[in-house]
């Protein structure tokens, strides 16, 4: 941590901050004269809330933290990227994996013939929602547990293992029973009562980004899950706010590759959502892969115009086979040596 | 709801959107013949996802709502100015009402000692956090139930209600025993099992805006608490998140009078958090109540740089007094009639 | 255009909408009762200026514009896609077209080699800054019409046409008789003045997506150029500005796919400026690629180490040849057919 | 600057930054060993690009600027306020000065009773559009030449000076002979060219926020004026883009303090932009002055709803009174000393 000083700060001023750094068992203070202004570094293990503490005294112009606040989803500090691994999937490994399936559970037939389908197609992980966030109180919110139940099911019928929505800290348990990958949405990426409870349990948690989460931020979503002691955790890019209202949200495809250089966790991204709107799918998805994404997260629903939900964001069984096809060919460019002239 | 028709859609297309909206009982169709294009209105009571269904039908441009999602929340539904009474305070009345105290209850010196100056300064609920969203999991996340006891004492030192936040669904019981106003953070906005949960209390309940929530999802996340049926819902604008990252958040002004428009609850500004620095405060709070707020939350402590949470944001007693005498004269000046010359 | 009427809007309100509404000789008003509220269409060629006209008549609750304000760039008026023809260079045909060179034109050696080196990796176009934009009136800002001379060397040394940027409108003649693409930069999206006298020009000019504009004003700004009278216009995504600020700019991948569906007109990228790192380059460049990009404009420097600008963000020629290499592989997916199944 | 080396740098990369820096002439650089990590100081003043230069050495982390870029429009550098005179208003003094008048020039009669109206009521400048800057080519984009002839008519009716804006470089003469203050509009305050002629001339200039314009971003534009020589600079809140369309932007109210203590250059606000309607300029206007705002851009129009251009964010004179009466009650309470109870 790096503390500057105002130019015309006093030796007393600067004498403060240095009692006060060094009150901290195990911190030394260490004043660095520059030709404009006096600029102090901090040495030792900072508590988090000591930018804080340190940001008030009398002519500190502004405090730099330089360590990252989260460690154990920090690159630096574990350089091997985490894998996922769920039955013989692996999330992270060489391959990217794409888990699809519909907005919201609806009925068995729906269920299963959507599970088979993706699944033919290529798809190695079946999501569906049962329980779902809705801006209105008013929009169909998901079946519930009948809806685990059929996303077990389909499971049966077809093999793919689950990936499903949780959003209470007390459905944490009854979801970790249903579901092989439990997920936290987007608007509850900061909900930290439920990030608690799935760090405690032994399922793979994936995280997906807030709304309007820094990286910095949405990495300290993990370490919450992580501290818990579950270090199962896959990052899901799904879109941020900007002011650009044509598309539902805005895919930062740039997150793909900036979070594997922070993270060692994998990161899959979720074009569905981002756009809102089943004709951009393909093209976001494909730029997803080719920026390097573990894997993605697809809706696909038997008959769009009929879904209880995000009707104009799901693909058919044709588009996805087709998206499929492609995402082999562009993940293959991924994968195969580039020689260099 | 307006459906807006390509230039080319066909008859068959446009029938086939008229056959939709007109499978829902009670709906009707009515189509309008532009020069440029064809437009369908549709009458009658608007299911909230009819708009998903029908903006994927072919020949479909866009789908355009008319009427607003939120009711119970909406002015134009209810035109009298909401007053949520505690005790013999009225939020929403004639005079702003100022709750203030320190972002984190740490022991009983430093809550009693604050109930008291604030009180003397003429704040007229007490604020203070006993569970703590923070974005590090290393961070001092609050006492817990041990906090809501201190709070309880101060309140019975100084006669002033209290506010402070609930974060889990399970948590909301408890909070509801010793709080008079419970507090939904920015974070958990769209925390729609705690907003469930707290609709069903017989308690007020404020919603702080989201980081990145527009107006309307802001009244629907009251419009969750209220279809539960507590209609005792205060709002709080306490800053969005923008490009500009020199202050925490950026205070949206104009929300206010915006609010104020389009809903008949009262509204309250938090300078403290929006700005993130002790000398922003004044003038950003003072800019509210000029703007029309009906109340402002502050952050106050006895010695802010002791503070374990946001002391770099909060005011001695001296600076919330002198505020405080501000806050007076401007709040007369929005209340004197204008004469029109 | 959709006039909606407020609930309580009287007769008399909605006579006077309509009347404004047929003052303006062509347009036809022609009301709609909705259970809720009344609605009144306009029929017409819609002047630029009715919404702000009719918006504040009593009464009135919202106007929705439903046709777009932009005609000349839209698709929906001119369904085939643009070719932009630069010698033997197709822009907006079936293969990428790759556009690269330094951030400023330093000296001969540089850019003669540079030219070289992007040509044989496969360029079709050479880039290079003569006049650059700077944050910081003390930065280097650029060579002026010396830098314009080296371009032109490099075109006479390799063959490759030249894009630069123009600031000035005084200087576009300039530029246009040394410059075979006249550039836009993003912060002089809405200059108008410049984007009046390019469009009186008969070369192609690219405009780039301005910081903070919309879709609709970024096609806007292409329409004050076609309006202008020249229609070869090439628009380039170089990343919005965002809450996320560890990468420069928020490059927004899904702009490729919505631009090519509202407008005929070719769609480039740039990697260098919205990630503003070197590594991020490669993968954010496939991505874009991946999305249906017609082209890239990447930055090259012989030592990135040296450059006088954007250093930081250039690519070397050998990660440039690897680039382009992969390059070729996503754009050969984005062609294959597929096949479905 | 403080250069932060990653974990795993060597001693050789440490070596090869000390070495890069000390390449400039006057810089020293100073190696600051910390338990993580490495850290090297850079004393001596230093060159724009350093930052760029220096980050793309191996072994770098990140670079963090101290000093900041700007340095004449600095209040570190230049303590005492600036006050900028026009004849006999003072735009920095301890009253706020409020500048008043339509959108755009559109006769002669418009101009000089709306000059009348606006004095009598207590403004002191007189702001009209000459030039203006459109989002779409076909709108009105107003009377240019003869524009400032009717606005120097309304001057010499009514003693009051006249700020207009300038878009283009090679109109900056002719309107400087006109106006008594230049406007420089969001959208151009990244067109160099133009500020760098406003920095030539002898007129005060009002610098307006960029849509996406960081206060340092805002602070540079300042800097190009004063680089020119030009040190009478006003700044301007317009609002900024945020996600939320309801407003046409968001005022960011806490810029007025911060700009406040990061420069000594006078601020003032416009809510008539920032909102876009009429009803919410009253409140946000107010709260501009609560905040500590030097003056106000305010469009006042005798008839709004028959405006050329914004209508619906123009006062009619009565409610501009108003709105005047109270703004001189909350500037008095801004003047008035508190005391300290």
């Amino acid at each position: 941590m790096i503390v500057v000083m105002a130019k015309d700060s006093s030796a007393e001023h600067i004498g403060e901050v240095e009692r006060r750094i060094e009150s901290h068992p195990g911190l030394k203070a260490q004043v660095f004269n520059g030709i404009e202004r006096v600029v102090i570094g901090v040495l030792g293990s900072i508590p988090p809330d000591l930018k804080d503490e340190i940001e008030l005294l009398t002519g500190v112009l502004e405090v730099v933290p330089i360590s990252k606040p989260y460690k154990l989803a920090s690159r630096e500090f574990h350089p091997d990227s985490t894998k996922v691994v769920v039955g013989d999937v692996v999330i992270g490994g060489s391959e990217p994996v794409i888990m699809a399936g519909p907005c919201s559970v609806e009925d068995e037939e729906q269920m299963v013939a959507t599970a088979r389908a993706v699944k033919a197609s290529g798809a190695k992980i079946l999501r569906g929602g049962a329980y779902k966030p809705r801006t209105s109180p008013y929009s169909f919110r998901g079946m519930g547990i009948e809806g685990l139940k059929l996303l077990k099911l389909a499971k049966e019928e077809t093999g793919l293992p689950i990936i499903t929505e949780v959003m209470a800290p007390e459905d944490v348990e009854t979801v970790a029973e249903y579901a092989d990958i439990l997920q936290i949405g987007a608007r509850n990426m900061q909900n930290y009562t439920l990030l608690d409870r799935v760090g405690e349990i032994n399922k793979p948690v994936m995280v997906k980004r807030g709304l309007a989460a820094s990286y910095e931020e949405w990495l300290l979503a993990a370490e919450y899950v992580m501290a818990g002691g579950n270090d199962q955790v896959i990052l899901c890019e799904r879109g941020i706010r900007s002011f650009e209202q044509y598309t539902r949200f805005t895919l930062d495809v740039a997150a793909i590759p900036v979070v594997q250089r922070m993270s060692h966790l994998p990161i899959v991204a979720d074009p569905s959502h981002s756009t809102g709107r089943w004709y951009l799918v393909t093209p976001v998805a494909l730029a997803a892969i080719a920026a390097g994404a573990n894997g993605l997260l697809v809706e696909v629903h038997p008959n769009p115009d009929l879904a209880k939900c995000d009707g104009p964001q799901s693909l058919t069984f044709e588009n996805f086979d087709a998206l499929m096809q492609q995402v082999r060919s562009v993940a293959a460019v991924r994968r195969s040596p580039v020689e260099v002239t």
